[in-house]
């Protein structure tokens, strides 16, 4: 856990006062920067030491082969894993004879500061040398959120008390030293040496390395150019191989004199275009980026993100350090998404190459909906990657013997990469939790136009799988059997709650959307009766209940099984890495919110009762091993009363990295629990819910939460609600002709810019005390760790 | 498939009189000598052509790792392949300059012939060479079944019409070039160069090559010694290097005159013993063949299969080639098992390396019950070799969390080397099968030492490991949720009616064995209160049953599952290679007899009219990709009434690999088939079972079976059954005090040698008509292939 003595609890940035060696992993992701297309951990700037060294280009990857003991029809050949490309952050220093380590020598001062406002990383170093030379480095590092191609650092040395001689090396180094991780197998695979030269160019308007991949045959081009200031005498010189560049600016300074350097750098890669087409888009990006200079960059990224936090802002009032995270966290969601642009969305951004840099269903299940909120055009975006993927996922349907579409449970570029298919290709609901995502972007934008042109097709060819995996019984009943759920600590089971409810709900969306977009639906092959199959088996889908408990099992039979040994396990969590799978599937045990999820996403299909007893049972077998757990499981706290509880959970969401609560997040962060610290304030407390197509809030607040503030997006207008312990406010801007109309906790309202709405906050009671959770996992309490009191 | 006429339909031998290079593999495995202990595939004295050079000793490895595209708790990591040896059966030929290639030249005559009385395979050539020298060549190879660790080599050449000089080349050859066979997964993984030398000799009284493996360090020793016979003169001289040794015999013949070569084999190993004691006991077996001489092994063989086939053959009249295959069936069988002593037996034998030469629950559910009832000494020795293991055993049950010991799926040495776990861990029935074997041979012998020793430690740590797998439900039902049963396409489901009926036998047997010897219970930490816990999970044992159909589903929900679309995969058997696990395992699609298994072994447990129902549903769902299914399917659809579908059944039993039915004989023969064959015509026509610690009969033969004659060992008498289609008759033999009680067609009898009996043969009725199966997986009709009409 990090030391909050050194993370200071500040509204606005995430601020490191000490370099702790033993967590360089952990801030190399915290501090990562990204715009979704180029991402740059958080490594020093001199390159060493680091944990993980990691510059990502969005969907760059190499091929690698998936192994088998036993093999099997079907399971994927090829892996994906993204690759470190040539990094460019890279400024090496040299004073007098010393090389800047801070390893050697005595660092007296250092200070990073990641601001969620300017988007930039700041550092401040004091040094002495192991020569005695005592020196200030600064640097500001960015990645342009305006200009999708570029990053710059600017680099500023100066001595303190002595003379100095100053070399800076300024770099690009392909093919880094990969740190050999752990056996987790969550932890991506290493590549060695993935990128061969293909050619090296340097001259006055800068440098470009050209790589390409050896067996997925990408192509990638790292170039950059520098500016130099100071007042002192100096030299520049450049030197470029295969895989190495190197501008070198030497100078001596007096105390009082600095060495400013800024550095450009563009990336760009393709798996089709030519390598002059690729170098012609690098060196236009550098130009570009060198026209606007540092100080337009800079300021542009300022721009992009008042206007982002303008319409996203979280304001959590009485919890200092959930206040910091969730905007830490909303700002990590903008990197991930703001520029990916038809690419895919990792579970980790592109802040490490966790899990291999893949996506799940993390994206359209956890983080499109905040962007859905926040960002509209980049859950769009993401989902026209999901529509050029669909070409893929037809074909793995095929390759199972089903129609429709089969969306991979994991991957970077379309083809299923997942290794072990209980867990992987069984999971089907990914297609459902992909529909969802297109409807709950229509319902909020009213975005027509995408529905006819890629809305209708994922919804019909999604549809067809359903209709493919499920059969009706001999009573009519339409099933769904050997699928696995959301919970991974289950798999392969019949009638999965959650996986039933979401088909349906596909099938139904998929109905309506065509019969209202008759022209397209016949362009993609929808018919009358094909219409009517789906909402025919979507009304006769089998949801499994058991009278006795008056619960819903997560899958057929579940409720029957063993009740997890917890005590047993007390101290072993995950419970995947002490446990085999085979004792895991066959027992009361959850890894993560299943049914608890078929609630919240599927809430017209239980009664508020139904709720409250389903909470209470699953509560006390959810082990929360996945990120994905915490944040569900606070929407739910909150609808059925356990305010408490939901914020405990949505402090546990919110400060997973911060804190480091899964112990991995030196692999990157995890993208889903941060947008799920949002979807924990706003549908929790805030009680956001889409229902019938339209939008609902019934608001509460924990004891201990004075205020809660959020803004959303909704059809053009920005709506934001202001809950305090005694009533809320709606208001609504961008315009004077903006009504958005919405319940109010059961009341049918609207608002408009000249009328904002006043309520009284009603009390919630829970039906049921406040359950207990599986030993040794109950959360931490948000209110005892709420930053006031240290 | 074979041309029968190449093979001609003989009763007691398999004869071979035309060499069809393209399959070679399947003439290796069928041609495949053994006693359990050493194993020659019938490659060619020469060496080539062949397609898989094959010399095994039982349960001589080397570890190989287990590769998974995503690791998981308590995967093995280790996988066991069975080594390819020094090859000793290599004697190469010169005829002048030419060496003797049946590829080359001009071959006029060949025959080979294995035969199952005198254990020999003879060889007959009449070969001209490319340069016309025509020469004749017989040989007569033997695995020695009275002395353990020799094979011998009886070697003659001589000119038919010229004078030739023949150069003889016998030899040792370690490390031979494995084939590339294909990426079946089912075809054994190829490991290059396993074994590393370790010494070397060759004086008058034999050659000897010491061989280590790498990984699993194993010692091997393989030797050789000569006796050459001729009146022409000639030279002998010896090469013997690290990875080889050569004899050879030089001579010129007239003709009229022969050269004979005996060469004397001897192998042994070790994981244990030194390279000095492994040289001493090859030499020392060399010594005992060579003081034995060609004739007395050759003699003693004979002797051995007299006594074995006095209390084991089987005769089937009205089907010449149904007589030749079970004859063939049991010989392997019997190679199989007769020596291998506290060694494995593995699937396929040691006729191939298939399957990686592991051994699975074939050899304690198809193996076993035939050598109990013909050979009980090999079957004690193979539950020894099981309790050798138990300590494996044990430690695989406490890695997956639970208690008493869980045997592994596959194994060569007693370590899981399952790589894909629903379908190995999961499949728990093994250790029930394991018990079963126990209480068979206990009840065919009366033998309490055995039980004492070894027999109720395996009741009791199987019946622990079932009492940590199952849990009572809420109303006191006892479950075993998640497991995999027979039927592979299926897997870890809920309640498996065999793994639920047999986990109850298991624990009543451990419980009864227990009150029967307490002082070896109380050794074994069982008490009054463990055996009672057993007992009464056995009573609560659920059993699931579909009220609407009449039928038990295979296990809890199959019946509601859909069916498989057998028209669309009509050609794409067996269907794993043609679609994913995930489609198998959700739908109504059945590999091998499961249910219907369990209305077979625990038929007490299921009305008559429940096994009609049950086989009648389940045999429209079986495909039979499995090579453990037609033989069941034989027992059960004799039981029910289909006596033709029987005899169908018994026919693809029994020529499964003489008919390469499933396409991979090749790759070894599948022992639980051929020993299916007895089962399907003892067990199916005889009506053999046990009930209740008694032997029961209830004989009905097919249309077209004129008379089947089998004898069986019980309880140290031979019982001989002799059925005709108007009466059996059932005799004793084996002194005079021998007494067999049973029960024929529900009646309790006794018969001794003094008094035998007969009964008139009841006339059995099906309660239902004939099934039909799925299309394209019709059995071939046993009477239109009755080799009769050819």
């Amino acid at each position: 856990m990090i030391d909050r003595g050194h993370h200071p609890i500040e509204p606005w940035r995430l601020r490191e006062t000490r370099l702790q060696l033993d967590k360089l992993a952990q801030s190399e992701s915290l501090f990562a920067l990204s715009n979704g297309h180029i991402g740059l951990r958080g490594n020093l700037d001199e390159g060493e030491p680091y944990a993980i060294p990691g510059t990502y280009l969005n969907s760059f990857y190499e091929q690698r082969p998936l192994p088998y003991a036993e093999a099997g029809y079907g399971y994927p050949e090829s892996g994906q894993t993204l690759v470190d490309v040539t990094n460019g952050k890279l400024i090496r220093l040299l004073v007098d004879d010393s090389p800047f380590d801070i390893r050697y020598g005595y660092l007296s001062h250092h200070e990073r500061t990641l601001d969620f406002r300017t988007g930039l990383l700041e550092r401040d170093v004091d040094w002495t040398s192991p020569g005695g030379k005592r020196i200030r480095v600064r640097s500001r590092r960015m990645v342009s959120l305006t200009q999708r191609a570029v990053a710059a650092i600017e680099y500023i040395v100066e001595p303190i008390d002595q003379p100095a001689r100053f070399v800076i090396q300024s770099e690009l180094v392909a093919n880094e030293t990969q740190p050999k991780l752990s056996d987790d197998p969550r932890v991506a695979a290493v590549l060695d040496n993935p990128l061969k030269p293909v050619s090296h160019d340097g001259g006055e308007n800068g440098i470009v390395l050209i790589h390409r991949t050896t067996r997925s045959r990408q192509l990638m081009a790292a170039a950059m150019v520098h500016e130099v200031d100071t007042s002192a005498r100096y030299a520049l010189d450049r030197d470029v191989r295969e895989n190495w560049a190197r501008s070198t600016v030497i100078c001596q300074l007096q105390p009082g004199e600095t060495l400013r350097v800024v550095k450009y750098l563009a990336y760009g890669w393709s798996s089709l275009r030519t390598e002059t087409a690729i170098r012609d888009q690098v060196a236009a990006a550098l130009a570009s980026a060198r026209f606007s200079g540092w100080d337009g960059l800079t300021k542009q990224q300022t721009e992009f993100l008042d206007d982002f936090w303008d319409g996203a802002d979280v304001e959590v009032h009485g919890h200092p350090e959930l206040q910091q995270a969730v905007r830490f966290a909303l700002f990590h969601v903008l990197q991930a998404g703001a520029r990916a642009e038809r690419r895919a969305i990792p579970s980790k951004g592109l802040t490490g190459a966790g899990y291999d840099g893949h996506t799940f269903w993390d994206t359209e299940g956890f983080v499109l909906p905040v962007l859905n909120y926040t960002m509209p055009g980049a859950a769009a975006d993401a989902l026209r990657w999901r529509h050029s993927i669909l070409e893929q996922a037809k074909e793995r349907a095929g390759v199972l013997g089903l129609r429709g579409a089969a969306f991979p449970w994991r991957t970077i570029r379309g083809q299923e990469c997942s290794g072990y298919w209980p867990a992987g290709t069984a999971a089907f609901h990914i297609n459902a939790d992909i529909a969802e995502a297109v409807m709950r972007y229509h319902i909020s934008t009213g975005d027509d136009e995408f529905l006819e042109e890629i809305g209708l097709e994922l919804l019909v060819e999604t549809a067809r799988l359903w209709m493919s995996l499920g059969h009706h019984d001999r009573h009519g009943r339409w099933h769904l059997p050997g699928v696995t759920g959301p919970d991974e600590y289950s798999a392969v089971a019949d009638d999965n709650v959650f996986t039933n409810l979401m088909a349906a709900r596909n099938l139904r969306a998929a109905a309506a959307v065509a019969v209202a977009h008759p022209a397209k639906a016949r362009e993609l092959g929808v018919d009358r009766e094909e219409e009517a199959g789906w909402r025919d088996a979507a009304a006769a889908v089998h949801i499994p209940y058991d009278e006795e408990l008056g619960v819903h099992p997560q899958s057929e039979g579940f409720t029957g099984y063993a009740e997890w040994d917890f005590e047993a396990y007390k101290g072993k969590y995950p419970l995947m890495l002490h446990a085999p799978y085979f004792q895991l599937y066959r027992k009361q045990v959850i890894k993560q919110a299943d049914l608890m999820l078929a609630t919240y996403w599927c809430g017209d299909a239980f009664t508020a009762e139904e709720k409250a007893r389903n909470f209470d049972y699953y509560e006390r077998l959810t082990v929360r091993d996945s990120s994905l757990s915490a944040c569900v499981q606070a929407v739910m706290a909150a609808e059925v009363g356990h305010l408490d509880l939901a914020y405990d959970y949505a402090y546990e969401a919110a400060l997973i990295d911060m804190r480091n609560l899964h112990h991995n997040t030196g692999d990157g962060l995890h993208m889903a629990s941060l947008a799920g610290a949002w979807t924990a304030l706003v549908a929790g407390f805030g009680g956001l819910r889409e229902r019938d197509g339209g939008l609902c809030f019934d608001p509460a607040l924990p004891q201990g939460m004075s205020r809660l503030v959020f803004s959303i997006r909704w059809r053009g207008a920005r709506l934001k609600v202001d809950i305090t312990e005694l009533e809320v406010n709606y208001t609504v801007h961008d315009g004077t002709d903006c009504s958005v109309s919405f319940m109010h906790a059961g009341e049918q309202v609207s608002v408009t810019p000249e009328s904002p709405l006043r309520r009284p906050l009603g009390k919630r009671t829970p039906l049921l005390p406040r359950p207990s959770q599986p030993p040794g996992r109950e959360p931490r309490s948000a209110l005892a760790q709420n930053g006031l009191g240290g």
